[in-house]
């Protein structure tokens, strides 16, 4: 051990403005609550908070599915339990693919064996669903269709509602990346009809990263059920094992990470006294505002027009300006951060979050005064 | 959502006193890391926290492997990660199975596709090392053999050497799960000859639960990276890409439950401070006076004489006590939690730990008042 690493301390860490891809900023009341001694996760007060954080999660996500729950993990957790419980050796997924998450979402589903059917369209843009619905045409039998709703590394928004209407009734299971999603703009699990949604705290919601809402309709948990020819190969992330923890039967299934659940309790406390409706009008506000600020002073929308998200914009900056330097001096020297650009994307542009407790009045004009401040958009 | 789940907030959980098998008491210092304000994952600041961690892990684990980090899930993760990176369908591995744990591994190897060969032993005992030996001279090309250092479920404390020395040489994995463990007693993964050993925060670490501590040898390694026919089936735990995350290159991998990492570098210092062998010396204690106190009090260990682990006791209770209702009263009345017993131990046992900042004479004080207070071992 070095030194220096003996005199590290959290505490003495400087703090930041995420206004990055995520993480998002947190709430003092939530850090708060994160920082509750912890209890025993068969204690009865905790399962009641579990119960709880499930109920609220059935309200943001949209929807009534009993299997409605929390992965022990990140967003990445979310998207593997997902395909690991829908996906067997030798079955067909077709993926939309527009940017690093669908990338991703290929990556997983060819190492679970499956024949992979990609959608693609370039970065920044959407996948028009006829091409979807299309491609389905071609593949009928398709255990899953997976889109990403909010694709973190373009900014792009993805419509959903045409391919859900279309899957309804099909043995496909529709699979929606909602990680940068929930709790910014409307999920709508059951309207949509989605089968299995995944989602991340760390973005929208508010609430440092480590879990990974998640919901699987009653199609979906058909499908695994029964509809496996082989075992779900993940342990860990089986939906059918977990239900026996989260059912009336209490089981011990694993050690789930209880103060990351005393958080989201407190976050989605916030998202109900805020109301769903005020929250998604909010991030679209802020999402506007910037869009206008950073517009004026020269930095141009990386995402097709009209397809941008409101709580995550990504833009080319003015000039030939090196983006990565600038984005070192916003972190270093007036402690902003901002996220860079992934795949073919990097090095061009910025990735500006306004998330959850960061999408605020203040976070915009923090930023542009930072940016006015760099003399950057005076070119 | 029923209205007393409106009233629910975390700020009004009555506390207790966790001296059940995990999760255990956390100390101030190191909730108050936990609620500080979270970083990005891609922050120089963050990224040195994680280097620290990382390399105050590889003291407590006793290795030099350049491959020890946090996998970002609970202990079970870590379980599941060892066995998706070590296994591929086909190979056998060689499992000892003397409590739920050992029973886990099986389960999830089997999932995982692999033949397993079980080495039992009785719920309490050890498993000699000589029958898991010759286990091995049955079947010397198994790719995995696998033992539970602290088996939780019946407080055994499994002898590693000897195994470890047998396997030194050989193309199997030597894997070791210690997830009790670490922390509380010595697991010394280069000297035992360990190939992979993950262990969870939330036991003798002094974590809230959501991160496994991992360590992968040379040899594991090279055996995961080159020695595979087909990919590890699970993105979310291949130890060899997360290493673009860990290494020099920092290549965004996944968002890390970064306000755990804050923990646990605080939990780490902890340690440091305190010293290894002083820890290990504090647990010996308390565990030692904590079987004589309920001794005294007509408790029967469970676990086979001399083979007991000094941080989590397993006992019979006097007379025809019903544990279960006991212990209600014990986390009611009392304010202290303490575990019943799993699989054919359900119903006969308390499992109580005194783990990390809970090994401490006021918590068996603590303990012992209240049994007394409820006319045990008075009969």
């Amino acid at each position: 051990m070095t030194v220096s690493s003996l005199d590290l301390t959290v505490g003495s860490l400087t703090p930041r403005l995420l206004l990055g891809p995520g993480p998002s900023p947190v709430s003092p009341r939530v850090l708060r609550a994160l920082a509750h001694p912890p209890l025993g996760h068969l204690d009865p007060q905790f399962l009641a908070v579990l119960d709880d954080v499930n109920e609220r999660l059935r309200g943001v996500f949209g929807t009534t599915n009993d299997v409605t729950y929390a992965v022990s993990g990140t967003g990445s957790a979310g998207m593997q339990a997902a395909l690991v419980n829908a996906l067997e050796p030798g079955d067909t997924a077709i993926i939309g693919v527009n940017g690093y998450f669908g990338t991703r979402l290929v990556e997983m589903a060819r190492r679970l064996g499956a024949n992979v059917v990609q959608v693609e369209a370039e970065w920044g843009r959407i996948i028009e669903p006829e091409r979807v619905i299309e491609a389905h045409g071609k593949h009928p039998g398709a255990r899953v269709l997976a889109l990403v709703q909010a694709e973190t590394s373009t900014g792009a928004w993805q419509p959903l509602h045409e391919v859900g209407a279309h899957l309804r009734g099909s043995e496909t299971l529709f699979v929606v990346d909602a990680v940068t999603a929930l709790g910014g703009i409307p999920v709508e699990v059951d309207q949509v009809g989605a089968d299995i949604c995944y989602s991340a705290t760390q973005k929208c919601i508010g609430t440092p990263p480590g879990l990974s809402p998640i919901t699987y309709s009653p199609k979906a948990m058909r499908a695994i059920g029964q509809g496996r020819k082989t075992p779900v190969t993940s342990w860990y992330f089986d939906a059918t094992v977990i239900g026996t923890y989260l059912g009336p039967e209490r089981r011990y299934h694993h050690t789930v990470p209880i103060n990351l659940f005393f958080a989201l309790h407190e976050a989605l406390r916030e998202i109900d006294e805020e109301g769903l409706a005020s929250r998604f009008e909010r991030h679209g506000r802020m999402g506007a505002l910037l869009r206008e600020e950073l517009g004026a002073r020269g930095f141009t929308p990386f995402t097709e027009t009209g397809r941008g998200l409101p709580q995550l914009t990504a833009l080319r900056l003015p000039g030939d300006a090196d983006e990565a330097s600038l984005r070192s001096v916003l972190l270093n020297e007036h402690g902003i951060e901002v996220g860079g650009g992934l795949g073919p994307a990097k090095g061009k542009i910025w990735r500006v979050g306004l998330m959850g407790h960061g999408a605020s009045e203040e976070s915009v004009n923090r930023l542009v005064e930072a940016v006015d401040r760099m003399g950057m958009g005076r070119a």
